[in-house]
This record gives structure tokens, C-alpha cells and sequence, in this order.
């Protein structure tokens, strides 16, 4: 296979997207691709993470100096333009949730909001911070403490986001 | 929006699927889902940096202790029973390069094998690990020094996966 090598920050690009969602710190919301699970926990002691990377400019990255917790909320298409106004506005200017006619919901354990249009909510405790030198992102490592669906939610309803492209998720492939 | 509380399992079952790899440490290959980016660096001193998810009881674990660098190789739909085959046999009892009919590479900056049957193929030299207590992975941090792509390669060829799915990638979602 005839390959050429390219720069390693078009290395980085040829992943083919991660989900997007819209994090909630307090009562702002900034849309992230920087989004991964950590680990599946177990069933007994130990509870599943998640983590996102934000941008210690962001104003996200100030709120998690004052609390030790979000909210992962997974939109569907029909939340795109809430999706481009939560990634492009800043929080240091505008109420996110007014800007994207957004509901916010009181969560149970978390002092952070939920977004009530979106069909997955995922409540969230900050558990370690991954900060490395020269990183472009911190990653706020988290333990999931409760989760809501929607009865109606399938996976293929998500987005995914990789620069500058949104997709949907494709079929399931036939084994 | 109707929703109902899940268990915190299957909170993060939610996700809709995240990129499947082929990692390579030294001359054994692991399917991994449990990879993302990190940082993307900048254009002056910071490489950009990725991220790889490994369970400790496996045999690509204890490579990571004798080496220090991995290949992330992102596959296609034409590769599927390769990865199936890298996800499912061990490395401590096959060659997976021979059970899966694969061909090594030699890169240019790590010790570990590219897959040349992969249209992308990322060196990368780990920088940090993140073990936490409890969790069923442990992420390996790596800066990206080499990067090699097939002209043809287009972020549509490659594949998603989360339990138990393997999906294609879906349309660019028109703005």
C-alpha cells in the first residue's frame, strides 16, 4: 500500500471523529469533542469513568476551579444549532443556556445542570485532572454517579465531530 | 423529554462508539476502541498527543513495560476480520501478525511495527501513564513523532465500535 508520510498534525486529524456532547459546569455548557470513557468500573465498588478535555482558557476551565463536577448530555441533530452556538459563544459573555434555548434541569447528585433536550445525561464527579505540559487540553477524569435516558434513544441518533466536519454515526455493520 | 434513570452501566454504554484502532507495541497487535486524541499540540515545541485505553491483564500491558512507544494504525471495513481476530486471540499464545495475515513495518522513530495493510499509521512515543485505582484501563499518553497516510484515505473508510457494534461512519452532516 503506497502511504506518505504527513505532518503529525495532520496525524491527528486522520481520526474519523469522536462524539460530541455538551458539558455543564454549574449553569454554563460548552460543546466537546474531547470526550472519551476511561473505564467500565465493575459492578461491585467501582463505577464507570468518562473524561473530557478542555481548554484552560475556556471559561469551563475556571468553573472546574470552583466545583469538582458536570454533566455529559449526548444531542441529536435536531440540537445542531445548539451544538455550533454552546462551541462558538463564551460563557464569559453570554448565558449559554438562554443563547441555545436550552432547559436547564436540577441534577440529582451534582451541583452541576443537565440539559433537558438531550436523551442522555450522564452526572458526573471529578475524580483526577490530567494536566501535561505543551497539552493544548487538561482532562477532567470523572466518575459517572447517575445517568437518565430517553426511552426512545439509540446510539445512531448521536453526532460525531472531528475538525471541521460533523457526521452521523453510520449503520451497524453485519458481522 | 420523558426520561428514566439507568444504572451508571448503562450510562456509559450511551456513548455512540469511538474509533477502533490497531495498536502495536513491539511486534503484537491489540484492537483497541478505548483511544482518542489528547492535545493537538502546537505548530512550535509540543508534538500533538493521543491516548490509549489497557486493560492491565493483557499481554500488550506488559510490552508497555519493556517499551516505551506504540503505533496506533486506523483500519478499514476490508480489514474487519483482522480486527476481530487482533481483539479476540492473545498475544501471549499467537502471533497476530500471522493469525490475522497482516504485514510489519518498520517505523521510522519507534521500536514497535506499523501495520502496512492500514491506510494511517501514527508513531508514538508514551510521555505518561494514568492508572487510577478501580479503573479497567490504563491510558497511555503518547506524542505523535511520525505520521503516514494512503492518498486515498478519507475519514469515511474508517470504523466505530462500542459494545457489541462495529458501525460504519456516517455522512457529513451538511451545515
Amino acid at each position: 500500500m503506497t502511504k506518505k508520510e504527513i505532518t503529525i498534525q495532520q496525524g491527528i486529524m486522520a481520526f474519523p471523529g469522536f462524539p460530541i456532547v455538551l458539558v455543564c459546569v454549574k449553569d454554563n455548557i460548552i460543546t466537546v469533542a474531547a470526550v472519551s470513557f476511561f473505564s467500565f468500573g465493575d459492578r461491585q465498588e467501582n463505577p464507570p469513568m468518562v473524561m473530557v478535555g478542555i481548554v484552560p482558557t475556556r471559561y469551563t476551565y475556571e468553573l472546574l476551579k470552583e466545583t469538582d463536577d458536570y454533566s455529559i448530555n449526548i444531542p441529536t441533530i435536531e440540537l445542531l444549532e445548539a451544538i455550533k452556538i454552546c462551541g462558538s459563544k463564551s460563557g464569559w459573555e453570554v448565558n449559554k443556556f438562554e443563547a441555545a434555548n436550552l432547559t436547564p434541569k436540577t441534577a440529582k447528585k451534582i451541583s452541576s445542570y443537565l440539559i433537558e433536550e438531550c436523551p442522555v445525561n450522564l452526572e458526573c464527579k471529578v475524580v483526577h485532572k490530567v494536566e501535561l505540559q505543551g497539552s493544548s487540553h487538561t482532562w477532567f477524569i470523572g466518575e459517572i454517579v447517575a445517568a437518565y435516558q430517553q426511552d426512545s434513544y439509540d446510539r445512531s441518533q448521536a453526532i460525531l465531530y472531528w475538525p471541521r466536519e460533523y457526521r452521523f454515526i453510520g449503520e451497524v455493520i453485519k458481522k
